[in-house]
């Protein structure tokens, strides 16, 4: 069927992840021109402790954009065993590589921001993975409505938008809060193959290329609005949610701490400053209750 | 061997671990006196939709302590077999109470506290578990000894002092970090019993005692010490490694919060403001790179 080999794919993949990560640093520098960014490159030893691959770390800290990391790696050999078996493929030995981001920005009207693009190969199986998802922390709905329709249109040739608008909605929950979500979701899938390596690689390869258009016209829109403490207060204390998430939920946060990942860049996605208080609740009649609202999955 | 029935111990448990909480709550009023105080009764479902027990879960806010919570619990009835089975007993009827408290104070030189006691029967089995551990922020060699040694007198007649320091070095690792703890260590037990339950019980109650004399002077030493920015910077820092502790590790927070416990009551023990920047460390030849010695295991 497919034209291309798992070998070529591969390839193709990471410079595509490459470049999306220079990409995505390059707009970040065009809107916060102070912008400071440290570049760590790091290498992995494996589970026998043979060369296993690396990646490279990219930390951003500016006025705009508070705290950023912007991530990739292409890690092979073996793997913990014990962790391998929870993967969809067989044997110990993974080839994966991807990109991971997470953008905080400081003021409360441009919305957090994570996305990841992955291809993993395991044994006989190789699949797909990815999304992108949208936390914001002021309800301007007519942001949402646009970030959503970006990935409405990137999923529509590939008639997958439904699906993955789903799972992201349960995927990104804080289920020891019911129904609360981290954010209002966006898209994910993980374990896709569809049996033609080719259109998967492209599909992959478009939604990572809509990730741009996604956000960075929001983070323009609104890197101007004036903000009150009690925004700020709120989105410190939605941050503290998402560390809830990450810790307690993120199969990708977890996996990697237990395997021996580079816990810096695992953790590059935690947010730069976060508020905890016992029973925290917006105050009602205000634009951080009415936030509270978006938290839950709807139609967009 | 005993001469006191195990009902009879749950009785005198349940009076010694309100009062307790009584207790500490007077000191924080005795050093902060505007602390602001929020008492949260709650009840329980059991598994089977059956009254289940309850607690008295209380919030301050103040001026020294910033946020603490001391909470008191006693529960009763069914719990989800698949969690039920992870216990030390048998079947999936479990009666516990206990208290479990944290304080995290403003002022980086005095440091955050907590402490649990508990009482746990299900099924055929009974025993106690317990600790109290110190997080400091600011190398005051002198407040470390102390806490260690009205833990180790106090532990002193019943001969458990090294098992106990052992057993909480361990258990209060960032073990994603290395052997880097979450702060200097105490003591720490669970599964105790000694085949005398009169005794178990007397020695968990003198422990419980011991609490407060092994904290409050500390905080009362250290309240008035003025702090710069730098100190403060660290402080929030080591808070977040708190929280990446207790959402990551710790087993009571898991266990409660995969069990359906209550959320609010559970991640009151989370600081109130935290930092995380990707990389953290403190500068070197200051109070804060010297006390990155002491978050390891050592002889006190």
């Amino acid at each position: 069927m497919s034209k291309i080999s798992l070998e070529e794919a591969k390839k193709v993949f990471t410079k595509f992840v490459q470049n999306l990560q220079n990409e995505i640093t390059k707009e970040m520098q065009h809107l916060d021109s102070g912008i400071k960014i440290m570049n760590d490159p790091w290498e992995r030893k494996d589970f026998k402790g043979l060369p296993g691959g690396g990646g490279l770390t990219r930390f951003h800290q500016g006025e705009i954009f508070e705290s950023a990391g912007v991530n990739t790696s292409t890690i092979c050999g073996a793997i913990d065993p014990k962790f391998a078996s929870q993967l969809e493929g067989s044997g110990s030995d993974v080839w994966a590589t991807g990109i991971s981001l997470i953008i905080h920005p400081r003021n409360p009207h441009i919305p957090t921001v994570h996305a990841n693009f992955r291809l993993i190969h395991q044994g006989e199986r190789f699949w797909f993975g990815g999304g992108a998802d949208l936390t914001p922390y002021y309800p301007h709905l007519e942001d949402f409505q646009y970030f959503h329709q970006v990935w409405k249109e990137a999923c529509g040739p590939y008639e997958t938008y439904s699906s993955m608008k789903k799972v992201c909605d349960h995927y990104f929950t804080n289920h020891h809060r019911g129904t609360e979500m981290r954010g209002i979701g966006g898209i994910f899938y993980d374990h896709f193959y569809s049996g033609n390596l080719e259109k998967d690689l492209a599909m992959t390869m478009e939604l990572g290329n809509n990730f741009i258009r996604s956000y960075f016209p929001i983070a323009q829109k609104r890197k101007d609005t004036p903000w009150t403490a009690e925004d700020e207060d709120f989105q410190l204390h939605r941050r503290g949610r998402y560390v809830e998430f990450n810790l307690i939920h993120d199969r990708g946060t977890i996996f990697g701490l237990k395997t021996n990942g580079r816990t810096e860049s695992i953790l590059i996605s935690l947010p730069p400053r976060v508020k905890y208080t016992y029973n925290y609740q917006p105050r009602p009649h205000t634009p951080q209750s009415e936030m509270m609202d978006y938290y839950q999955p709807r139609d967009w």
